[in-house]
Order: C-alpha cells, then sequence, then structure tokens
C-alpha cells in the first residue's frame, strides 16, 4: 500500500466488529477532515465486516468534526442476506463519535437485470480548457485545503467565476478529478471523490460555508481507470438549508456513483 | 386521534429510549407493510426523544418485513446540538430486526438564509382529469393493497398507462395525493407520503416487484393544508439496481419533501 489513499483509509481489526484507523491531515479542508475521507475510513472497516463485497449505498451522518489522529470504528452487521448485506459503523475516538453511517453491500458483478440509464455524463470542456485547482491547498479566503493535494481537479471554468467574483446564474459545479499521485479510483475512492469538489452552492456566488449534515452516496459500477467526471447540483436552498446531488462517470461514459446530502450553509462568518 | 394515520403510527414510551408501536395491517401492498408507514412509526419514537421539533433528513434502511402486531422501537441520541440533533432507531420484534434508521432533526420555522428553488411543481392535469386508484386495494395482479384505502391518489394519465398495457416512454409517476380521512399533512405524514405511490420505473412496463434497500428522505416545509403534488423519477436502472427520486410539493406551490432511494427490481415472479 504506497498510495496515500489506501495508506491513509487502512484499519486494523482490532476485536469482534472494532477496527482501528487513522485520520490524517492529509485530506482536510480549512483544519477540518473532509467527509468524504472519513466516510472511507468507516466504509474500509464495514467492508471488512460483510460478506459481500461491494459498497451499494452509504448514509453518513456528521456529527462532530475528528482533529488527525487514531480513530476506532465500531462495526455492527445488522443483516447478512444472500445478495444484500447490511452493516452499520460509529467512527470515534475516545467514546466521543464523529460519524454514524450504515451502508447495504451487495456484487455489482453478479447484479442481473436490465440497464435504463436516462442521464448523460456533464458536458465538461476538455481539461486543457478547465482550471486546475492549485496542489499547494491554498484556497480564495486563505485557509489550507491539503485535499487539494491529493487530488488533481480540473473545474469547468463556469464552476470556479466565484473564486475571482464572477459567480454562475447556477448552484452547479463540475470537473475531472483523479488522485494526483496516480491511484487508479475503485468504489471506495468514489466515496471519497463525491466529496472532494467545493460545494454548488458557492458557485452561485452565496458566502459562508457549508457543512454536511447528511450525505448518502450510491455506488452503481465499478469505475474504469482514468479520468472521472464530477458534477454537482443544489436545486433546492431553502431557509439556508440545501440538498445538492453529484454524479460521477468514468472514461468509458459510465455512471459509476450518485449522491445526495443534506446540508446548511453557514452564513459568512457563522462558520 | 381519531385519523388513521396517527392512530396507526403512536408509540408508547416503554423505558428510557425504548418505544412501543403497532404495526397494522392498513398500510400494506401485497401483505407488506409499507416501507413509509415503518418509517413514520420509528420517527414518531425518534421524535420523542430528541429536542429539536422537526425531522429534516432521514435514511432507513429496510432489513426484513414484518408482519402485522407490535413493534418495539429503541432509539439512540446520537447528538443533541444546538441546531440539530441526531438520533438512530431500530424498529423490530423479538430481536428481530425489520429497519434501521438514522435521522436529523432541527426547527424548521426558526431556520434563517436564502431560499432558491430552481424547480418546479409537476405539470399534473387537474384532478378530474387524472386516474382515481381505488381503494378497495385490489392492485392490477389481484393483489391486495390495503394502503390505497388510506390515501386518495389520483394518478396522472401517463404515470398508470402501465396498468392496461400501455406503458410510458420514461420512468415517471406522478399525482395528487391526501389521506382519505381528511388528516391534513405534517412532516409525518410527509415521510409517509414519498412511499404511497407505485415505483416510477413500473410505469415504463418493467414487471416485477421493487424492494426498497434503503430511502433518505428529506423534509423541506410544513405542509400547507390540501393536497399534495407528488413525482417520481428513475432515470439510472443498471443490472436491475435503480435510484428513485421524488418530490412532494404542497397546495401553496412550495418544494415540502424530497426523497431519494435505492432499490432493486426484482424480476416477474422472483418476488
Amino acid at each position: 500500500m504506497t498510495n496515500e489513499f489506501d495508506a491513509d483509509t487502512a484499519v486494523d481489526a482490532v476485536g469482534m466488529g472494532s477496527y482501528r484507523g487513522t485520520v490524517t491531515d492529509r485530506w482536510s479542508v480549512a483544519g477540518r477532515p473532509n467527509g468524504g475521507y472519513l466516510m472511507a475510513i468507516a466504509l474500509r472497516a464495514m467492508g471488512h465486516a460483510t460478506r459481500h463485497p461491494d459498497p451499494m449505498t452509504m448514509t453518513a451522518h456528521f456529527l462532530r468534526s475528528p482533529s488527525p489522529g487514531p480513530v476506532d470504528v465500531d462495526v455492527d452487521v445488522l443483516r447478512a442476506g444472500r445478495t444484500v448485506s447490511t452493516a452499520q459503523a460509529a467512527l470515534g475516538r475516545g467514546g466521543r463519535e464523529f460519524v454514524r453511517a450504515i451502508a447495504a453491500f451487495g456484487d455489482l458483478e453478479a447484479a442481473e437485470g436490465p440497464t435504463v440509464v436516462d442521464l448523460k455524463p456533464p458536458g465538461l470542456p476538455v481539461r486543457e480548457d478547465c482550471v486546475p485547482i492549485p496542489g499547494d491547498g491554498l484556497m480564495p479566503d486563505g485557509s489550507a485545503a491539503t485535499i487539494m493535494a491529493r487530488f488533481d481537479v480540473r473545474a469547468a471554468p463556469d464552476a470556479v467565476g466565484w473564486v475571482i467574483g464572477r459567480p454562475s446564474v447556477r448552484s452547479e459545479m463540475s470537473g475531472w478529478v483523479r488522485f494526483r499521485d496516480g491511484r487508479e479510483p475503485d468504489l471506495l475512492a468514489l466515496v471519497q471523490m463525491l466529496d472532494a469538489f467545493p460545494p454548488a452552492v458557492l458557485a452561485a456566488g452565496h458566502p459562508g460555508s457549508v457543512p454536511t449534515i447528511e450525505l448518502t452516496a450510491h455506488l452503481r459500477a465499478h469505475p474504469a481507470p482514468g479520468w472521472l467526471r464530477y458534477v454537482s447540483r443544489t436545486r433546492a436552498l431553502i431557509d439556508g438549508y440545501l440538498e445538492e446531488e453529484a454524479e460521477l462517470w468514468d472514461s468509458e461514459d459510465r455512471l459509476v456513483a450518485q449522491a445526495r446530502q443534506f446540508a446548511r450553509l453557514a452564513g459568512a462568518g457563522e462558520g
């Protein structure tokens, strides 16, 4: 395990349903470990505890933000069925819980049934015409985002105009993404990548931060190697609460992941 | 409590975080209690245990289908914050768990922040031009759906052509809904109503049943009295697994609830 993602999401079994991992400071935004990163650690532990190989749907509630350091993941397998297994994970430290998650696992390769996809990959400009997000982790507001040193993100120009004071008319974020160190995507990485871009609502020029309350990811297919295309949209911002839905498409034009989150737009300075 | 919904979702506290309710046979499809109904029972118990009044986002994983009868709901409050409380519920009987859920509660009336809704209510025909779903509970395939005696559903004609062998080109279901006994909608009822219509994928003529693996509901606003408008769509059916997203709009043209579920299209006869 020489790549950053596998190293930083690794867990060790320390007892029946008990795992231990380490939250590093390499996947943070403004000092807070990214939610998708915490989900990946929890999912890694759940995957050890369940019989089916592939996470298919995972919901995480973000209770508190951990500082970097060791974390415990306690996993309960709620059901071990023929086609689906369901597990719950509590990620915390010293009895203080940071993330509670539930996930259902299956075997996507063995799935049989009709395929009808009434969605298209986002119409992104070629990568040369997109905006590379600097890997030095310096954000427009001066805070540090170490996560940008892990991901090579090329944002669609429309999605990042807000950074220079030219917001988009829509709350939509899109771009290309892959790991900088060349690790190819898999289902676990998709969970992390679904949370790698800035919130879509920022594209429309709303100031502030967007703490996620709940995020649900659907993993739909094993991704092909190469770049992924990402798009997210917020269509309903109501009294400061919002939904954001996101899609990831692989290099073979297949929809590989979908997500929807419920979050709060915290006013600028409110934190 | 004279109306059916409040009577059939009532729970009694029987200990610290322990509640008892009764799953009746009045909200079933083909003998199986409806998922939205089970979510409403779990949410009722979670509401008793949390300080904040309004469920905002709830995820349920459906582990097994209960027969009618008493159920226990064990609630753990995971976090009691200033603006958001998070709780988990396990709904089961005799140690056998049927539903595991997590929900975040807040106070929607006290929420402050911008509102931008880039969605429109579904363009439904007037109710007189829609198709009333019979309340006698007899489904096209001969099975019984007692839930249809609880809800007054007027489906858009395009959405129910499949019943007479004329499926739609799209996996889209839509129509009007309210309780038959006149109970007005509230947040708890929205959770139930999000699961009151047939699966959208059936509209496109796919045969079979659609067991839900996971359903996440976002409650966005307290609904005004009167009829609600419902629309659901499946845009990604992949190897028999599907997502379905749904919206509920109230009589004042406000988006009051959104849902997304992950489900499996079980082949006709597979069950």
